[in-house]
């Protein structure tokens, strides 16, 4: 049977790639609901970006619900230097998508699946976690009936400061609301994500596969490339997104440790630091799984299969 | 016309005086909506003594609608020792109300009701401001439809802890997105309400009003009084919620301060103070009214006249 | 018999008044030192404001050491809005002092004397406690030696922000390391520092004294005066820093309270703060006697009797 | 000539190999004073560590002064569990050192040698940064006279909480003091010093070492390293604390970065953290060069050979 699963996201190019993951036929998940949150760029592209992957990758029936637009407490800060202006540059896609949004707000919409679920569904977010803390806040009953929460985030480093990833970043205190509320969580940050790299034999690869969507995503592939191969100075793109999903379909390409990992909202040079306890560096309960390696043939086996599921 | 008003409370024996006043006949208020929120005591409580006060009141045609049951990060902290276990006692009033709440929630009544309003509803939170933060991050564009919120809490000093006042403290990063967020902010804090004090004399001339709703309003504020005049050491009990309200009624009563105010959501021992900046201490632009000084003469007047309106 | 007093300060206006109060032949107090401290301007100035009050008052015997050039944490932040360039505008007094500091460091000095000492030597500090702090930390012995700590700092409200009175906020590190020593600790803050008022009577009664020193006092409560009735509206000029002095010289004109004082170091918008627990407001135990009324008769008939008893 | 420094420690088993290698006659090393603080242990039980390694490696001339007994703001937490009861457990060294410490305080050793210096002193801190702190804070005109400091402390990551490594954890005020000071500083934190791994083929050769010194060092690396091997989970015991001193002897061994370095003193979780800025993450100044990498053959090459020297 298929794992029922709502995609919380701000495509944003690793978003994207994430989508086509979820959306493959060829592997074992049933997407519920693609919500959308203001993060690489504001909610309104995040949204319009998520509605055109839709139409790329014939997700029809899949309803996208539009969420919030800013942070819990502090001022939105995107990351446009990334992802460009659209949120998506680099792509031939139509700017204007032909799927629609549907009316009810997000966070309604994951309050809604999850209370009419059996307890089967996981909350995949990529993007800040605003939403799934506005739905647990409103809604405090669907805590016990997610399934869980397996979610691209943080790290034992950062990407946005020194201390704290993107994600969490944007929304420290929606983090912490999700990290203390009892949901099991998967993390998937920085440690791992950056193993997941497009290096160049694994573009060459990609490149040759002939359909449309593997087509599109060599585009946002080579746009995002250079960001990473330019000023950040890496050896090819890190594929955050894709991991939770992955991991989701393949658990055993990642290695997971059981730690306790708290948010910082207090620091001055701090805020959004996943601050992950292993080794016995506390006596509090541990509250997650931290990814710590990926294997990476595995991964691009199932990424580069994925492409090739699509005509 | 009368004015348009949405109280946002916990009752509470003083939140139950403020409902007193606004739905007095005697009073140019209209009121859309009740909702109700974790303060107090627990928000199912809370949302029960609402209901029995609408009894009492003959309020049958006001929607009242449950709200958020606990603050957006910190944990809840009641004020049990303050208004007893149901958060109303002392009072003989049926335990079980007969009036029931809508299905919507809080946050989506008062969504629903500024979207749909010609921006002519001001909101009046007696309480934490948890359902206001949420309504303003789950829907920005009430922002600039809400009349004002005129709202109890805060203060240039504390009453849960020497820096913060009960309202706030419990939850200060509502606060905080509240004044924040360019809305027309009235603050009526213990500067003010602890001048609005029910004294022996002002007691005497109550208890000899008779018909239900005075008899009711008196049990609680024997109750209250109590705790007021024994260990906190007043003349008589501080009834803070109604203020807002009498304002509504008649401003005149109230000399009012235009302040920049700040939330402290990071202090060690300050956690939900409301830092009033006056005299030039800052050049921030103000954020709102601070009211100063009350005529109580006119406040009690109002208070007993609106008593004796109920029959 | 004598009570023996280091008196560490940054004149200052208001410390030289409390330096007269204490150099008085009327008072039953032993000079054993004065000690500067960055402050009200910086060191220099403050140490140079020093020795022209010690030649204004004939204090020929008494050491003075230049202290801490800035706080423990933070950048200084000085207040020559309200004292002046020179720390001390408004006299006609020398520019350059006669007597001299002594080599040692304020904060070796005040480690000596009170190794030295029986334990019968008060600390009063007038001006942000960065001697204080270092003189601990680097000579924790001195603790249980110390009788008490009487000094001018804090409040239950501020006047350098809306939180924190200036001497603390200058360095609140400082004062929470004093606070947390364990040294008994009598606080004057503007809560009753600003029941000590010159208004214009007393004013017209200490011009008709004729010697030096009361008429370079008036010189100074003009200037001060000024400020205090312009810009900030008082009545006449607060008279802070002789509050402790007066305090050791006759306890009777103040009501103290035993309370607990925590100091915010690292609120957003308190940095500074003295959070004053009464009231059963904490369990914790009580670290300090915080002043809460001044009998204004008593002070001032002790503040014109000492500039009479200079000739 | 031979480079002045000081050495400010709290041994601690790899204190005392950083003093061997700073004492050792092969290197162009001058020791003008040996410094204790509170860390690993109380600072008696450092200062008497320190005394009896200087027994032990015959430093007759140099002056051993004791320093703070605790940290600038907060309380104690030292490291007994890495270190032993006596700081240095595992040693048959005599437990009383035959030398003694001089009259005067560590800060005031500090203070007195650099002013009195041409500007070529350097100081070497490997335990927490107390004394260097106050040193600053009481005599602020060393701070051009310092040549520079280069430390032990600090990385991207902690040992004693997840952000933070002990010496920085310990006393972070002190720490950001020291960075922002303005005084050249070459740090050595955990990203280094863990590539300083005394792995069981380097254990051997150094065991075959026949001397006084070289045994004794044998001993500590022997209890030192259980607890590395142990709990902690390494191939060999990191010795921090020489990698500063063989830095100042062979620079080369060391890639160091240009970075900016900011100190964690707010945080909830992160108290202690040295955030490193690189790859363009912060417009500020860089403030210190942060060592990356170590050639492991050339260190362990100049340790042996230092070991050897003895006799």
């Amino acid at each position: 049977m298929n794992r029922r699963i709502i995609l919380d996201c701000d495509p944003g190019h690793d978003d994207a790639m994430a989508m086509m993951l979820a959306a493959s036929k060829l592997n074992n998940l049933k997407l519920e609901a693609i919500t959308t949150v203001a993060g690489n760029v504001d909610v309104e592209k995040n949204t319009n970006n998520a509605l055109r992957i839709c139409d790329l990758l014939g997700l029809n029936d899949v309803p996208v619900a539009k969420g919030a637009a800013q942070p819990l407490i502090r001022k939105m800060k995107a990351a446009a230097h990334v992802h460009g202006q659209s949120g998506l540059d680099g792509t031939t896609l139509p700017v204007e998508p032909f799927k629609q949004i549907v009316k009810q707000h997000a966070v309604d919409l994951i309050i809604e699946k999850i209370i009419d679920s059996d307890g089967d569904i996981t909350i995949v977010p990529t993007g800040p976690l605003t939403n799934i803390a506005l739905a647990i806040r409103k809604e405090p009953k669907i805590i016990p009936k997610i399934k869980e929460i397996v979610l691209m985030g943080g790290g034992t480093y950062g990407n946005r400061t020194p201390a704290a990833e993107f994600n969490i970043y944007v929304d420290a205190e929606a983090a912490k609301i999700v990290l203390e509320s009892g949901v099991p969580i998967e993390m998937f940050g920085l440690d791992v994500t950056h193993q997941a790299l497009a290096t160049s034999d694994r573009m060459m690869e990609m490149s040759a596969i002939n359909n449309p969507v593997a087509k599109a995503v060599m585009q946002m592939m080579n746009f995002y490339s250079q960001i990473y191969q330019g000023k950040l100075g890496f050896t090819g793109a890190a594929v955050h997104d894709p991991c939770p999903v992955a991991y989701l379909i393949d658990p055993t390409m990642f290695e997971m440790e059981r730690v306790r990992i708290d948010i910082e909202t207090k620091g001055e040079f701090t805020y959004g630091m996943t601050c992950v306890y292993t080794n016995g560096m506390t006596d509090r309960e541990p509250n997650a799984n931290f990814a710590r390696t990926l294997n990476q043939d595995k991964f691009w086996d199932l990424f580069i299969r994925s492409l090739k599921s699509y005509s």
